[in-house]
């Protein structure tokens, strides 16, 4: 380094796993920063090794390294990887997404055995910091909920159908642009989303949630009409992961939800990631950025490597205990294919007030034997919701099955 | 605490300087959160003094106390305060960003000095943890821009202006909920939003910034039917911070800007606050909640003090040199009451187009004497833009004095 720049330590060596696109989004990053980096900590990070699909040894890039960027993705080899590392002491650094909801307590563990960080940033939504400000800035709060939009291919699938795009259409979109795969099942199923909210529950609580323990539900069903008429309700459709205390207990899932269009997530558009924080001290902050991308994800990897060379001193939540709930209340949107006679709506609202269903507001439309009646419900169990929808699905005049879809109502300011 | 808890080390003690809105919420959150934060930290952190306008002795205040937490607000005597225990090695959390913006580089010096830390999260976007995000996660980035709506009270008046009050009634209607001050010069002036501006610059740039460098425009001439014209042009109108890169410089200001819809600050709405940070690298990532309250700003105060507990290893960006850069590029909207005779628009536009003010849209309105022109230009150098409105001012037909409003495009995807 030049003689303008502050006296520096030794270099910190930085080994990379995986060289896909955030792999050489990082190793093209880190280079150009390193010096700024160096200003800021005192050691310049460099790539001392990189591990790809038909080159490298691993044992030899661990040996030469200070810290571990894992980015290969998936449970094997990466997690063989991942605790040789943190138990030989070395820093990892992973946006591994599906690692750390399925084995995070390993992890964790392996971390605090080997004296080493184990950073994340980069595993849910991307560049938007909400791992750190979850472990620090709100470490002394008591959180009540955070919902999250955490997959940017779905958010840009809902941004596109509402639109008017049919789901074909705009998943073919969502591929011809970049965000989604060629198989996208992991995406639209939920399966991403529930991974992610796993590790923000695990964060915002301090009570470990593995994956299988996270309901999901995907997009593959919505229609849109479903989004034509919301729009006529005043709502806007989201897959939504939320993490929350609920009966005294925890509840952590992914579902497509209806926002008001007051709600902080709703106007959250295209690819676009966000994260709402809710608590009675803070009342709700709410983070947004791009989702994904090489640069962006590989930004985040960046200021992981940044709190590697410091780190915030070993601060680490304890482990509670939170009993993870199922069964919990919602407000439901309801779409009925119905023949318009008389007395439809009377015997449609009587069955569902047996069931402890109550109705904000109705929406009728068409007429003869193919009538449309949309509504949205009062918070109900969803036990309830689903028995109530059972009945209904019995009366002669209902065309097909009822769709429900949740609406998250604005409960805060 | 119970035996369930992990061992603890000694109370970690907080001196609180004042006892007002915050003040009293500090003095209620500490205890309530304190043996959450002693699990996290192993330090109970305990409140051993508090300095009233009418009781308290600082000397013997600050004797005992681990951290100062001051929340006086003002110059005098705050600065002595918190430069006495800096000096003394004692950690200060502060919500005071005009002692912030106006002796930062005195006080950064005697936290180096005393090797305390200076912790101001709830200086700025109150429960928003933009601090620690610029200080920690965006440490190795290179920023290129942060805009903030920084100031809850002038947000709340202009979403009120924007249902159609005008700026009187918006204004009684803040003062009545207690959003403003029975004097908001310092709010509606844009002065104290030019203060955290000052702020937040010396973080993302690692420039010092004075707010007496901050050039700042208030609310206080806007008009209703600026609001009301900007709705069909699909504006909205804000107070907005800039801290930008500029022409090999930083630009630092506060003023009304229009931005368009799909903006990210375009849909904050009553009194909170954001703030975006755009980079190459991240492209942008915004961050959104309550911008004042008691009960929140006294989180954010807390946040600190748990970061006084256990500090992120003296990460302390270097002061760097960028010159401040005043006369930059913005595209305006103009409001013009004008005579509809044959020929006006084309003498505009003309004039206009002498001074390099190119037009991208036009609203023309009324008819006869009293017609309203308005306008949005593409980005013009501000001085010229000031020279061009100064000359179409002198035309006969022009019946008042033009009107002009920055126009923030969208810049990013």
């Amino acid at each position: 380094m030049s003689a303008e720049h502050p006296a520096h330590g030794a270099p910190f060596n930085v080994g990379l796993l995986g060289h896909g696109t955030v792999g050489g989004a990082f190793a093209e990053l880190l280079p150009a920063r390193a010096g700024e980096i160096a200003e800021l900590t005192g050691r310049e990070p460099r790539l001392t090794g990189v591990l790809r699909r038909s080159s490298g040894d691993y044992r030899e890039i661990l040996d030469g390294a200070d810290a571990i960027v894992e980015l290969i993705g998936g449970v094997d080899p990466a997690r063989e990887y991942v605790l040789a590392a943190l138990l030989s002491g070395r820093h990892v650094i992973t946006a591994n997404k599906l690692l750390l909801s399925q084995h995070g307590e390993e992890l964790f563990a392996a971390a605090e055995k080997g004296g080493a960080q184990l950073l994340f940033e980069a595993a849910v939504a991307g560049v938007v910091p909400v791992i750190k400000v979850l472990e620090q800035s709100l470490a002394g709060s008591h959180i009540d909920r955070v919902h999250g939009i955490v997959n940017g291919t779905t958010n840009f699938i809902l941004s596109e159908m509402a639109r008017g795009l049919s789901y074909a259409e705009a998943l073919a979109e969502a591929q011809s642009k970049g965000f989604a795969e060629a198989d996208p099942s992991d995406d639209v199923s939920g399966r991403d989303a529930a991974a992610k909210m796993a590790i923000l529950a695990r964060l915002a609580f301090g009570v470990p949630v593995h994956l299988d323990q996270v309901p999901y539900e995907g997009i593959e069903q919505l229609q849109g009409d479903d989004l034509a008429y919301a729009r006529e309700l005043g709502l806007g459709l989201k897959l939504v992961g939320t993490a929350e205390r609920r009966d005294g207990g925890l509840s952590v899932r992914v579902h497509p939800a209806f926002l008001y269009s007051g709600h902080p997530l709703a106007s959250i558009a295209g690819s676009f990631n966000a994260v709402t924080v809710e608590s009675d001290a803070i009342t709700e902050i709410t983070m947004s950025g791009p989702g994904a991308g090489g640069p962006q994800t590989a930004s985040a990897v960046l200021s992981d490597v940044v709190s590697a060379i410091l780190p915030p001193a070993g601060r680490r939540a304890p482990v509670r205990r939170l009993p993870l709930v199922a069964d919990i209340q919602s407000a439901f949107y309801v779409h009925m294919d119905v023949a318009d006679r008389p007395g439809v709506l009377a015997a449609v609202t009587q069955a569902l007030g047996e069931h402890g269903v109550s109705i904000k507001s109705v929406v009728q439309r068409g007429m003869g034997e193919r009538a449309r009646l949309v509504m949205v419900t009062h918070p109900v169990v969803e036990s309830s919701m689903r028995a109530a929808v059972a009945q209904v699905a019995e009366f002669q005049f209902v065309r097909s099955a009822p769709r429900t879809i949740r609406v998250i109502e604005e409960e805060f300011v």
